[in-house]
C-alpha cells in the first residue's frame, strides 16, 4: 500500500515577527479606517514569525507581473531542487525511482511546467509523468497528496514526488485595501514543501481512503482575480468559519470507512488561520492539543498554501508519530471552498504489507449514502 | 476496463477563414521584413477555418490581461456545460455519476478553479474530484486522459469527465511580431471538447496503456510567458521536427506492450501543424491516410491546442471506428516538449470486461529497458 514517506521542508532566509507586521501595518496604513480592526486580526492569527524569498523592503514593491513571476521562477528553480532531493533521500529513493512529480504552486505560473526543467536538471526519468496543480491554492497540497496515492493504487509498484513551492509574498498587492487584504498581508509565508509517496515500502503514513469535499456555492469565499497586475487573493470574511460545513464532510468519510473522527492518534490540517484549527476542534470534539502541529506551523511560518500539511507532517514525523497502526486524518482547505481529505495510518516499520483486494475497487460515494 | 467515449465538441460561432486570416496579415504587418515567409507559413498549414469566440474585430483588439480573463471566464462559463452534458450523454451517464473532473486549459486561469462552478451549477456530486490543469499546454489532453485511466484503474467503477477549453485566441498579442507569432496568429483556434472515461461499461476506446515522454531540453521550443499583458505564446522553428524525437518514444512504449507500431488500426494524434503529422507518417512508415482525422482538425478548426485529439476522436468515432479489438494510439504533445501517449483498442460492444490482474500492476518503466 501507498505511503507518504517524511516531508522535506524548505523556508527562505528572509524573516518577518508579528512585531514587525503590525509596525508595517500601522506605517503603511495609518490613515486607514479601519486600522485598528486589521491589527487586532492580524495579532489574532497568532502568527510570529514568517519566512520570506526577498528582503521586506523588496516584497512590499510590486515592480509588475513580468518581473515577479520571473522572480517567481528564478526563486523556485534556486530552492526546489534541495527540498526534492531531501525528501527523496527520506524516502530511501533516488530520481530515477520517480514515475510521477506533482508540482503545485498558486503563486507563480509557468509553461512548461516546472516538473520539465525538474526532469532535465535533476535526472529523473524522460516518461516520468508531470502533473501541474495551479488552481486548486491551499487544498492544492492535499489533492497532490490524493492523487498521488491514487496513482499509486493504479500502479502499486510506483513512486510519486509531491513538490508544493508557495511564494506568497509574491502575490503581494500594495494597493488592496480591503480589511481582508491587510490581513492576508500579514498572515501568508513562503515555503517549500516536498514528500515522496512510495507504492511499496516507506515509513510513515500508510494511505488508506481519500476524499474530496466541496461546500456548495462558496466560490466567493477565496478568489484569486488575475489581473494585469498579477494575482489578487480575496479571502472573505466568512471563511474562518467553513469548519462549520467542512467538519461534517470529515466525518462523513471517516464513518463511511467506519473510522471515528473523534478517536484519531493525529490530525494533520490546514492551518489557514487560528479559528479553523479552534472550530475544527469543537467540532470533531478533539482536544486543542491534537492539532498542535498545524499550530506550530501556522505561529511559526505563518500560513504557507498548500505546503501547510507537508510542514505540520513533518513536525508529527519529527516527534516520532504515532503507535504502530494508529489512524489518523490529513486535511487540506482551499478555494472552491474545497476539503481534500486523507485517512492513512502510522507505519513506522516500512514493511512490505499485502494490498487487500476490497482498496484497489472501493472509491467511497458519500452521495450513495446522502 | 476503462473506455474512453465519445467526445462532444463544440466551436464557437465566429469563423475566420484562411483567406481572410492571410489578407489581415497582409493588412497588419505590410511593412514586416519576413511577411513573405509568414504568408507562406500561414499558407503550408493547410488551415481553411478557425473558430473564435469573439468577432475577429475583437480578437485583435488586447483590452488588457484583466478583461480578457473575464472574458475567458465569462465565455467558458455559457459554453462548457453544453459540451459537458452531450458528453454524458454519449457515455449514458448524469453528472451524478461523475467521481472526478479533469479541467483542462492554458488559455485562460481562474481561482476557484471552472470545476467548483461546473459542481455548484451542473448537479456533480460534492465529493467529485478535482483535477484542473493549466500548465501542459497542447499536450494537456493526452494528459487528462491518461490521469482519467490511472483514476479508473485504481477505482475501477468509476467516471471521469474531461474538459478541455481552449480560446487560443484570448491570447493574441497584437505587439508579438517575431515570424513565429505571426504564424501563431494563423494557426490556432478556439474550441471545446468534452469526453468521458467510464470505468465500467461503454463504447468507444478501451484505454490500455498510457505514457509520458520528455524531450530533454527543449523547454524553451514552446514557452508561454506570463506577463503584464497576459500570456504570450513561442512557438520555435525547431517544433515542426519534434517528431524525429517523439517517434521513437512512441515507438518505444508500443514496443513495450508487443504491439506494433506501424500496424495499429487508428492513429489520433495532435495536429500541431501540417509537419508533424508529415514527419510522422514517415517516422512510423504509416500511410498519410492514417491520420486523416487529426488532418481534417487541422484543416476546419486549426490548432485548438488540447481539445485537438478529442476532436479528431470524435471525427474517428463518428466515421465508425474500427474493428472489435483493434488497437490504435492516441498523442498529445505539447510543451516540455512532451507527449502523452495512450495504447487503446476499439471496443464497440460496450460489454462489461473483465479486468486481467497484470494490468493493474505493469507500469512500463521504459528506462529498465534502456
Amino acid at each position: 500500500m501507498a505511503t507518504l514517506c517524511r516531508p522535506a521542508i524548505a523556508v527562505p532566509e528572509h524573516v518577518i515577527t508579528r512585531e514587525q507586521t503590525l509596525e508595517l501595518a500601522r506605517e503603511l496604513h495609518a490613515d486607514h479606517p479601519q486600522l485598528g480592526l486589521a491589527l487586532r486580526l492580524i495579532s489574532n492569527t497568532g502568527v510570529q514569525t514568517r519566512h520570506l524569498v526577498q528582503p521586506i523592503e523588496d516584497t512590499l514593491r510590486h515592480p509588475g507581473f513580468t518581473t515577479r513571476n520571473a522572480l517567481y521562477e528564478a526563486e523556485a528553480k534556486a530552492r526546489v531542487p534541495e527540498a526534492a532531493l531531501r525528501a527523496l533521500a527520506y524516502a530511501d529513493l533516488t530520481p530515477r525511482d520517480i514515475d510521477m512529480i506533482v508540482y503545485v504552486s498558486c503563486t507563480g505560473f509557468m509553461m512548461p511546467s516546472m516538473t520539465a526543467w525538474l526532469i532535465n536538471t535533476m535526472g529523473f526519468r524522460q516518461e516520468t509523468r508531470q502533473l501541474p496543480i495551479a488552481q486548486l491554492g491551499c487544498a492544492a497540497g492535499g489533492a497532490a497528496l490524493n492523487r498521488a496515492h491514487d496513482f499509486c493504487t493504479a500502479y502499486p509498484q510506483a513512486n510519486v514526488l509531491i513538490l508544493c513551492c508557495e511564494f506568497c509574498s509574491l502575490c503581494y498587492q500594495p494597493t488592496d485595501l480591503l480589511v481582508g487584504n491587510l490581513l492576508s498581508n500579514g498572515l501568508f509565508g513562503d515555503a517549500i514543501a516536498a514528500a515522496v509517496v512510495r507504492g511499496q515500502g516507506g515509513r510513515g503514513v500508510r494511505l488508506d481512503h481519500n476524499g474530496s469535499h466541496l461546500v456548495p456555492d462558496t466560490e466567493d469565499w477565496i478568489s484569486y482575480a488575475v489581473r494585469d497586475t498579477g494575482f489578487h487573493f480575496m479571502l472573505d470574511k466568512r471563511v474562518p468559519g467553513t469548519m462549520a460545513d467542512l467538519a461534517p464532510a470529515l466525518r462523513e468519510l471517516t464513518e463511511l470507512c467506519d473510522w471515528d473522527i473523534s478517536g484519531l492518534a493525529f490530525y494533520i490540517v490546514h492551518a489557514g488561520g487560528p479559528r479553523i484549527l479552534d472550530d475544527l476542534c469543537t467540532h470533531l470534539k478533539v482536544p486543542q492539543f491534537m492539532v498542535r502541529y498545524s499550530r506550530a506551523t501556522l505561529t511559526e511560518r505563518g500560513n504557507i498554501a498548500s505546503a501547510v500539511i507537508f510542514d505540520a507532517l513533518e513536525r508529527f514525523f519529527v516527534d516520532g508519530g504515532a503507535g504502530h497502526g494508529a489512524q489518523g486524518l490529513i486535511a487540506g482547505f482551499g478555494p472552491g471552498i474545497t476539503a481534500e481529505i486523507t485517512l492513512g495510518s502510522w507505519n513506522p516499520a516500512g514493511g512490505l504489507d499485502h494490498v487487500p483486494a476490497h482498496r484497489l475497487t472501493t472509491l467511497p460515494r458519500q452521495s450513495a449514502r446522502a
